[in-house]
């Protein structure tokens, strides 16, 4: 049962016990997270980033970790999230396995790893927990609070649940709340992992790793994650040479894209916790904005409940070829905060790359995001 | 080791040997087929229909076998495809376990089914096979041919390599090669069934058999053939009742949507023979109508290669919401058809149903193919 902790992660002593909005409480329970630039005396500059499902806190490099981040091109000096400018926090998911306390950790009241008796992970328990970071460091109010992916879920809750928690907020590629389409897909991986004999009802080690599981979900994941019409320019019907094809596997790898897959499975199979996985997977499905609509808005209603939250500004993007988290979600989100006062932008992008698009489109979400926070 | 064969098939020996295009060849294999309305003494009325990766050969009901057939409303009496007026053939596709020859079949050499032994089966060879059978009953040339989705692949081999073979053809939400999301999807679902340690490099029974692997196929099949606009409208974030969810399962069914895929992968891997599916899958992927491309006009030329099809009217229907097989490549087919001389439609539709939206959204798909056959 490995974690994987970036090495210049700083710890953040959650509030002990600390209970989940489901029920259950942890005892000792840990945020890892990482900053880069300097808080204001006026502490009026922070910005907070909330990640996608897998991502740790190494958002980019800084002195204490040289080595490149994930949003390395969008945030540092005079990159889009100016470090020179800002203060800014990126904080490893609650329930992840890198750094922060997770299915994967320790459980102090019995030296063995959680497992499945982790309490039921909300994404709500996650906003909660950065929640307390941020005010634990000195925060009263965010300049700004930016989720992208799974974390455009944990920004609603965050602003949902803390109100006054921040002046600006950005929602890249995420939603509301999980739709159908996209509660298949991640049941599915659910599945695929728990369907692995090696899984063991979580119990699984080292030697006994549910890797055939975890591969099908990322390939899956991968699938959804990038568009059809990138993969079509990318790859075509391009197929592999004959030394890289296996001998004797006549249902084996054969075409490029299927090689791709199966690249991006191996990288990720040993990197991230499988119980993890599928807690933080299950937590998408839970979540609701609209749990937090007001009884006279009626059941449902997603805007209404957004359009609680008080924002000086707020921009919502998202691209054309999502179809994990399509763009009508995007929209959606805008318009419920623009319900709430917030001068609220929805951002439409022709990114070809998918949802993955904010990972590597920096030509179109960097002048966005900058000119977003440079108006500040 | 289980065929499923409608009771009223017919049944129609294959030239034996067999060769496959891709090598190899079969002894005694078969096609079963069914047929609706009367040849006329001219052999002008006949239409063809190739089917689905797992549809059987019975179409609709008739006489000897009154049950409704997977396209029920449009092919009978005074339906769209009228077997009043049309002698209408339907074809269990070769390598399928439905009544044709496939993997599941006993091998006449061994006593035993072919399983992995089976040649290496390309859409081609289907499309041969229904070719000698169309000849074997007297008729020359089809007034039209229609293939749906992996049939429309069909169709296209039928055309391409049997020149004049039909006056007409319409092509339903099929392709004139496969994608590499596509191809992704497909290498996903095989992978699942191979990876399930029942599957024994294909040497399963019915007491052990790739269940798990069948039904994460399935679903994923489920999820790609239906769209996500369906899905939020049919299902939005609808929870089972409590008395329907498994008691002590943390990851188990919560979502109506989780339960009808549920539902359609129960149903389906009993019913469908895993190596079979292995084999028509691959199929698809192997299928590129530009390998019939006239040398002249360059590597991967589908329009070239279509071009070359002489027909006097053609129609590819597609809908705007099929993420399979998206409405560009049935596009691509009028367009390429549109370059032989043919007098070529290309119809998009508006239908939220996917790429199933055939099999289900006659409102749409009868009045367009009603129309078509109706000015032949």
């Amino acid at each position: 049962m490995t974690e994987f902790i970036p090495p210049a992660s700083r710890f953040f002593p959650l509030p002990s016990p600390l209970s989940f909005k489901r029920g259950g409480a942890l005892i000792g329970a840990r945020l890892a997270y990482e900053t880069w630039g300097r808080l204001s005396p006026a502490r009026d500059n922070a910005i907070l980033i909330l990640t996608g499902l897998s991502p740790d806190a190494h958002a980019a490099s800084h002195p204490d970790d040289p080595r490149p981040g994930w949003w390395e091109a969008m945030l540092g000096p005079g990159k889009p999230i100016d470090s020179e400018r800002w203060f800014v926090i990126c904080i490893n998911s609650l329930g992840s396995c890198k750094g922060s306390t997770g299915p994967a950790s320790i459980d102090p009241a019995t030296g063995e790893p959680y497992r499945l008796d982790f309490p039921d992970l909300s994404i709500e328990d996650g906003a909660d927990a950065a929640h307390a970071l941020v005010g634990a460091l000195g925060i009263e109010r965010l300049a700004c609070l930016i989720g992208c992916s799974m974390g455009g879920m944990t920004a609603l809750a965050y602003l949902l649940r803390h109100p006054g928690a921040a002046h600006s907020h950005i929602n890249v590629s995420g939603s509301a709340r999980a739709l159908p389409f996209s509660i298949a897909i991640r049941s599915l991986q659910r599945e695929a992992i728990r369907l692995d004999p090696n899984w063991r009802e979580g119990r699984y080690d080292d030697t006994c790793y549910p890797e055939n599981g975890m591969r099908m979900a990322r390939k899956l994941g991968v699938i959804t994650y990038r568009s059809a019409l990138e993969w079509h320019g990318r790859f075509g019907r391009v197929r592999l040479d004959s030394d890289r094809r296996p001998d004797d596997d006549p249902f084996g790898l054969e075409f490029e894209v299927e090689s791709y897959l199966e690249g991006h499975a191996r990288r990720f199979v040993r990197q991230f916790d499988p119980n993890c996985y599928l807690y933080l997977s299950r937590s998408m499905d839970w979540f609701d904005a609209a749990d937090y609509a007001p009884p006279e808005a009626g059941r449902g209603n997603v805007e209404a409940a957004l359009g609680q939250i008080r924002l000086r500004r707020a921009l919502a993007i998202g691209v054309e070829t999502d179809i994990l988290f399509p763009l009508q979600q995007q929209e959606e989100i805008a318009d419920g905060l623009m319900r709430g006062g917030s001068d609220s932008q929805f951002l439409p992008l022709p990114s070809p790359q998918g949802h993955d698009a904010f990972l590597v489109d920096f030509s179109r979400f960097g002048p966005a995001i900058a000119a977003f926070l440079a108006s500040l």
